[in-house]
C-alpha cells in the first residue's frame, strides 16, 4: 500500500517518528502494522455507517455452542470412562489458566499459529486463550522444575478455525490429554499412550478402530532417500499429513507445483506413503538400499521395531498398524507419532442426510524438545502422550442416542401430595430425605395436582414416589409408589429414611 | 481531544466521510472512536520502541494459577461435595462456551462491566470472557425459549480485577451455581437455595457459618422511608453493599460527601442497616410507621416472613439470619439475596504471616427480570440461584492441608520385578491387570532398583507391590507385598485378577 503524503504528516503529527524513520527506509513496504491500523479505521468506519439501533442477536458465538442436560449426560459418560482409564495407569491431574502469555504459545505451531485466539490488550498483559493442552504443560514443567510425572488434563482449547460442528470440529472443544514425562527407557512410555488409546476406544465401544504409528525420524529419513531438499522436509511433512483427507494424486501436484519438487523424488515418496503394516513392513524397510543410508531413518526403524513388539506384550497388536502415511502437522513431533482412526463403517448422519465419518479420535506423540524451549537453561525433558478427540466421540454419541432416552437428574425419590395443603409436610419430609442423603425434589407449587405429580416421576424416570395424605398423616404412614410397576405399598413415616434406603439399595 | 486538520486530512484521504460529517456535525467532541485509534497507534508506537529481544518470561498471567495435583485432589473433593449436594435436590447440568457475544454481557453488571475481558478483533464476532455463569444461563434459557429447569453448572468465569491470591480472589476461577428458573409459588424454590447453601458448608466442614438474607424490595422500602431520592437507590444501594468490609461510619460518609445524601437521611439509613435477626425482626419492621407506607417494604416483608417459616421447614433457621445490611453489587436482583459468611474463627494464614478471613463462601438471589432482556418479545422467566464461591473454600482446605500427605493416584498396585531382565513380564502382567480394570502401574525403566520401586510404592502410597521373580516366574507364582505392614504372601500367578481383587476389596 502506498503511503500518502497526507498520512505520512498524520503519522508524524502523532510523533510516530520510530515508524516513519522505518517507513522511509524501507520504501514503505514492510510495516504490517501500519497496514492493520488503516484496515482498524476503515472497520471503524463501517462500524459508524451501522450504527444504526441493531436488533440484538441472541446467538453462542460463531462455531461455540450449548450443552445441554442430555448432552452434558453423555459428555459426562465419555469423561468417566476416559478418566477411570487414565486413572488405571496412575496418572494425576493438573489444570492450567485458559489464557497464556501470548509469547508462551509463540512459534510452537507452525502455520497453525494463525487460528490463535488473542485477547484484547486492555492493560497489563498480551495473552491469548490455550490452542492445546501440550504447550501449557511444557511451560507447566519448566516453570516448576518438573522432570518426571505422568498427568492427565482434561480441559477445553480454542482455535478459530473453520467450524464443522456436525463432524465435532468446534472452535471451543475439549481435550482429553494424557503425558508421560521424564527420562526413561526407549518405548516404554510410548507404548503405555498406545495401550491407553486402545482401552479407551475399546471401553466407548464406537466400533472398529485402527492406531496408526509412524516415527518423525523414520519421515526424516524417509526424505532424505529421496532427495527432498533439507529445507523442504517440514513443508513437504505438511503434504503428507494431508493424506488422511485428499488422494495421493493431489498430495503429489501440491508437492510439485506449489512446493516445487522434483517429479520423480515426489513419485519415490509415492512408493513409500503406500506402505502399511506391522514387524515384517520394519524388516523390510531396514533392508531397503536408500534407507539404509539414513542414520535418521535406522534409528526411527530400531525405534518402531521395539514398539511394536510391546504392543504385543501389552495386546494391542491387532489394531496397530505401522503407517508410512502418517505426519501429523504440529512442530513440536520429535519421535513416535499416533493416530487413531475409525473404521468406514462408523458414519454419523449430517443435517443435510449426508454421511461423513469423524475421522481422527486421538492423537499425538514424542516432543523430547518442548520443554527445553521453556527452561531459561533450556533443560531438556523428554516427554510423550496422547490427546483424545472427545467432541468426535461426542457427536457419534449424541447421533446415536437421538432416539434414546436418557436421564438427565438422579433423582431417587419424588415426594408427592394427593391433597390439598400439604406443602409444609412436603417440605418436612424432603428436608429429611436431604438430610439422610436421599435424592428427592418435590413440587415448587403449593397445590399441585396428583396426576401432575404421578406424570413428572414418569416422565424423569424417577423411580418412587412417596405420597402423603390427610389419612396418611393421621396414621402416622406414608404410601411408596413404585414409578414403574404402579404397585403402591405403606411404610411407617417415622423411620422413612431407612425404609427408603433399603427398597432403593434393592433396586 | 481537539482534531487538526492533517489529522481531518489523513482521515479524509481513508475516506472517512461518515465520521468527519459526525466530527464537524458534533464539533469534535463525542467521537470516542477516534480517541481509541489514535491511543491504539500511540500503543503501536511504544511497541516499536520497545521492540529490541526481550528475555523470556517464564510465567501465568496476573492473577491465574496452576493447579498441581494435590491441589486437583483437593480440588475434585471440594466439587464432589458440592455436586453431590446439587444432585441430591434433582439438578441437571448444562455447559456453556467460556467466551459471549459482547453484546450479551452489556448493560447487565452496572459499574463492575469494567471487569470484563474482551477478546482481540481478529475479524469476526466481538467477543468477551464470561464474567459469571448467570447472564450466560439466562441467555440460554432465553434462545432455547425454556420456562422450566433446575440446573447446576461449574465453570470458570473471569474478572480483571486486582487479585489478592491468598484470600482466594483471583482473575480466573471457578464458579458453581444452582438456579432454578420457571413460575412456582412464591418463596419454596428460595428456600431451597438456602438449603443447599447450608448442606454445602455443613458438608465441607469449614467451621461455623451464616446465611445472611435480605430482599431487594426491603432495602427499596427502606430508602423510600429514610426519603432517600427515586434516582439515588442505586447508588446508595451500592454503599451499604460495602458494609462487609468497611465501616458504617465511612460508608456515611460516602453517601454524604461522594452521593450527596442528606446527612439526616444518611442517619436514618444508619439505624436500619444495624438491625438483623429473624421473624421478630420482620413483625418490628411491620409495625415501622416508616415503612408501613412503602409497597415495596411490605411487600418485601411479606416474602421475607414466609421465607424464615419455610426456612424452619427445612430446618436450617439455626444459621439463618435476617440482615438490613446486605444490599449485594449487582443489578439483576429483583427480590430475595443471600450470602453466606465464615464466622471470624476461620482464619487461614497468608504469605507475610497475617490471618485473614475469607469473608464471603457463597453468594445469590432472584432475579425476575434477566432472561427477559434476551427474550425477543421481554418474556420473563422467575428465577433464583446460588453461586458456591468455591476458590475460597480452595485455599482454606489448602492452607488445612499444608501440612498433610494427600494422595494423589489412585493406583492400588505397583508391578515390580526383583532381578534384572523381567521388564517383559512386568509389561505382561501390568496389562492383563489393566484390562480386568485394575489400577496398577511400573517403572518405565528396564532394570529398575527393588529398593526404589519399593520406596515408590511407599512415598505414594500405593497399598500393594506384586514382585516378579526368576524362581516365582519357574514355580508360577507371584509374591504380594502389603506396603504398610510389609507382610509377603505368594499367590499363583494364572488367578492373579482375581486374587488382587480379593485383597483389595477387603481393604
Amino acid at each position: 500500500m502506498a503511503l500518502t503524503w497526507t498520512k505520512l504528516s498524520y503519522l508524524r503529527q502523532l510523533g510516530h517518528s520510530k515508524i516513519l524513520t522505518r517507513c522511509v527506509s524501507t520504501q514503505f513496504t514492510d510495516i504490517p502494522q501500519i497496514d492493520e491500523e488503516v484496515a482498524k479505521l476503515l472497520a471503524l468506519k463501517a462500524k459508524i455507517q451501522d450504527a444504526q439501533p441493531q436488533k440484538f442477536v441472541l446467538k453462542v458465538p460463531k462455531g461455540t455452542r450449548d450443552y445441554n442436560p442430555k448432552q452434558m449426560a453423555i459428555r459426562e459418560k465419555v469423561f468417566k470412562t476416559v478418566i477411570e482409564c487414565f486413572k488405571r495407569h496412575g496418572a494425576e491431574t493438573i489444570d492450567t489458566p485458559v489464557f497464556e502469555l501470548k509469547d508462551t504459545l509463540t512459534g510452537k505451531y507452525g502455520e497453525d499459529s494463525k487460528l490463535i485466539y488473542d485477547l484484547k490488550d486492555q492493560g497489563g498483559e498480551i495473552l491469548s486463550l490455550r490452542y492445546d493442552l501440550t504447550v501449557p504443560f511444557a511451560r507447566y514443567l519448566a516453570m516448576g522444575k518438573i522432570s518426571n510425572i505422568k498427568r492427565y488434563h482434561i480441559a477445553k482449547v480454542y482455535r478459530r478455525d473453520n467450524p464443522a460442528m456436525t463432524r465435532g470440529r468446534y472452535r471451543e472443544f475439549y481435550q482429553c490429554d494424557f503425558d508421560i514425562a521424564g527420562q526413561y527407557d526407549p518405548m516404554i512410555p510410548d507404548a503405555e499412550c498406545i495401550k491407553i488409546v486402545y482401552e479407551i476406544l475399546d471401553n466407548l465401544k464406537l466400533g472398529e478402530f485402527v492406531v496408526k504409528v509412524n516415527h518423525r525420524r523414520i519421515l526424516d529419513g524417509m526424505f532424505e532417500a529421496c532427495g527432498v531438499p533439507d529445507d523442504k522436509f517440514r513443508t513437504i511433512c505438511s503434504s503428507v499429513d494431508k493424506l488422511d483427507k485428499t488422494l495421493w494424486e493431489d498430495v503429489r501436484c501440491e508437492m510439485i507445483n506449489e512446493k516445487g519438487l522434483d517429479p520423480d523424488i515426489a513419485d519415490k515418496i509415492g512408493t513409500f506413503v503406500k506402505l502399511r503394516g506391522g514387524n515384517e513392513l520394519v524388516t523390510q524397510l531396514c533392508e531397503d538400499e536408500n534407507l539404509k543410508k539414513s542414520k535418521a531413518a535406522m534409528e526411527g526403524l530400531t525405534d518402531m521395531k521395539l514398539l511394536l513388539h510391546y504392543c504385543e506384550l501389552f495386546n494391542v497388536s491387532d489394531k496397530v498398524s505401522f503407517d508410512l502415511s502418517l505426519a501429523r502437522g504440529l512442530d513440536y513431533y520429535t519421535g513416535v507419532i499416533y493416530e487413531a482412526v475409525l473404521k468406514g463403517a462408523e458414519l454419523i448422519p449430517t443435517k443435510d442426510g449426508e454421511q461423513v465419518g469423524v475421522g481422527s479420535v486421538a492423537g499425538g506423540g514424542r516432543y523430547d524438545g518442548l520443554v527445553g524451549m521453556f527452561d531459561p537453561k533450556g533443560k531438556k525433558v523428554p516427554c510423550v502422550g496422547v490427546s483424545i478427540g472427545v467432541e468426535r466421540v461426542f457427536s457419534i454419541m449424541e447421533a446415536k442416542a437421538a432416539q434414546e432416552k436418557v436421564r438427565t437428574t438422579e433423582i431417587d425419590i419424588l415426594v408427592a401430595s394427593a391433597q390439598k395443603n400439604l406443602l409444609e409436610e412436603r417440605m418436612k419430609l424432603c428436608s429429611e430425605l436431604w438430610d439422610g442423603n436421599i435424592k428427592a425434589e418435590m413440587s415448587y407449587k403449593k397445590n399441585p395436582k396428583m396426576l401432575n405429580q404421578l406424570q413428572h416421576a414418569e416422565d424423569s424416570g424417577i423411580p418412587f414416589v412417596v405420597i402423603i395424605g390427610e389419612q396418611e398423616l393421621k396414621d402416622g404412614v406414608v404410601k411408596i409408589r413404585n414409578t414403574l410397576t404402579r404397585e403402591e405399598t405403606m411404610a411407617p413415616r417415622e423411620n422413612i429414611n431407612e425404609e427408603l434406603k433399603r427398597i432403593l439399595s434393592a433396586l
